[in-house]
């Protein structure tokens, strides 16, 4: 059997054909379309149907950057997609398509991909973190994806680590995204004094031995340790599998990071928590989407 | 049926005869015993010895004050009742009773207690917190008390919330567990001028005006209040039910927190999230152990 995955995010909707065991056959790109819901659910329904032409296809799964209600099945936001508010999009697309069509938080579904097909496979307890724009996070807890009471659970990144510290995006002052992120990183670079405007570049300065931009990243590194080792300290997990545009630096991040959680977090819980980049890397959220269609999740 | 609870505190150890819909029959309180597993172990089986005396005991539960290993069933810490540590107390304790026993962290017992007896009836996402000599917590998630992957979860307490702040008992710094807790409380009504060595005092002063006792608490409340939000944004809970001795002073904190909440936590993720008192009081963690009991959790 075979499933179309569909992660929509702010800049691009990626969208894979995918088989049973979680392996992408077939995958397109596009510009994202963030204001206008008829040009959106076009391009969705034009997607599944140039993969319907190639293989049969049994359920779609769509990943949305936003909180998806589990009980009203809206999107209740959604920031950067701002034209999904308040929609019920599998029910749109499902009548559109005729197939069966889920949608779920996309951090969620790059939480179910890495679970049911990459580093978190045969865990019963994980988190799995995406540091790009923001810090999204998914979790895994006894067995399942873990949604809360109405499928807004996973914020890490509006926990707060600095009651007084960068106002947030969220309307709160001092959240983990602040710091953990691509512009959190931006952020502290100019801070310690090095002046670029994006993450790619702070990386290339620091490669190259940059003083300002290596720091820069040993600082992110501290707040994911310490975002890490608040998850490990709260939730007792066998796992956290950190993915996202900004993880193409690991080797900068995960050196701190570690460090940090070996001096916050109780001994024996992170002794068996390892820290772990993602294996699916940008195909997470896709192909957990289409796993989630699979599962009926 | 009729179950034993027990509550072993760092001062005082509390034991209920339960019954089963979680009503405490007759109740005891004695001095703790810290250091010699014998007189713990004796204390004990006097207990039960004497509610056997009057009713037919089903099972025992004892709820303590450490990290218990729901792999090995090892109390692996407690640094306030050292002389348990690294001991199978619920298997000494059968053997000797030869009755069945479980042993649990004593926060999740209490969460356990007011999710079948109290506050948390009928829900199946709240958290339980516990504010007195720490700030401890117990989980249940998706209808069952949370655990984690092996016995540890629930440790709000050690969160971070201040990555510089103040040194913390369990090695790290700025843990909530530091500002929420008597002695975060004293701690901080010292910093703003007031020498008192007992959170009754810091109370008593807020109660007759005391500019500083009531910054004290309102500073208390405002980081009780970013733990409740950073709760409700990773878990999305149907409720947060706070108990612990400070909670006597309740008024004083809730007002803050709750303020707090509104301004940190994610909107329609806190609207369903009351915050409020333990209906179980300082029985929560023996009523729990009872329950448990009961269930055999």
């Amino acid at each position: 059997m075979n499933y179309v995955g569909i992660d929509i995010g702010g800049t691009n909707i990626k969208a894979g054909l995918v088989d049973d065991s979680g392996a992408v056959r077939d995958a397109r790109r596009m510009p994202s379309v963030v204001d206008d819901i008829d040009i959106l659910l076009k391009s969705l329904t034009t997607i599944v149907a140039d993969f319907q032409s190639r293989a049969s296809i049994e359920a779609v799964g769509v990943g949305i950057p936003g909180l998806r209600s589990t009980r009203t099945h809206l999107i209740e936001t959604s920031p950067n997609i701002p034209c999904i508010r308040n929609l019920n999009l599998e029910a749109e697309l499902a009548k559109q398509l005729k197939l069966p069509v889920i949608s779920e938080n996309d951090a969620n579904a790059g939480a179910y991909g890495e679970w049911v097909a990459g580093a978190g496979r045969g865990l019963q307890y994980m988190a799995y973190l995406t540091i790009g724009t923001g810090l999204g996070c998914g979790l895994v807890l006894s067995g399942a994806l873990y949604r809360g009471a109405s499928g807004y659970a996973g914020e890490i990144g509006h926990l707060n680590v600095e009651p007084d510290g960068r106002p947030c995006a969220c309307g709160s002052i001092g959240c983990f995204e602040t710091r953990v992120s691509a512009p959190g990183l931006i952020a502290t670079a100019r801070e310690l004094g090095l002046n670029e405007s994006s993450a790619d570049a702070v990386y290339d300065a620091a490669i190259h031995g940059d003083t300002a931009a290596l720091a820069a990243f040993a600082d992110t590194g501290r707040f994911l340790g310490i975002a890490c080792a608040n998850l490990i300290n709260l939730l007792n997990l066998e796992s956290i599998v950190i993915g996202g545009g900004v993880m193409a630096s690991a080797d900068l991040l995960l050196h701190s990071a570690t460090a940090e959680v070996r001096r916050r977090a109780f001994e024996p819980a992170a002794r068996i928590c390892p820290i772990v980049q993602s294996q699916l890397r940008s195909d997470a959220g896709l192909i957990g989407a289409a796993m989630l269609a699979r599962d009926r999740q």
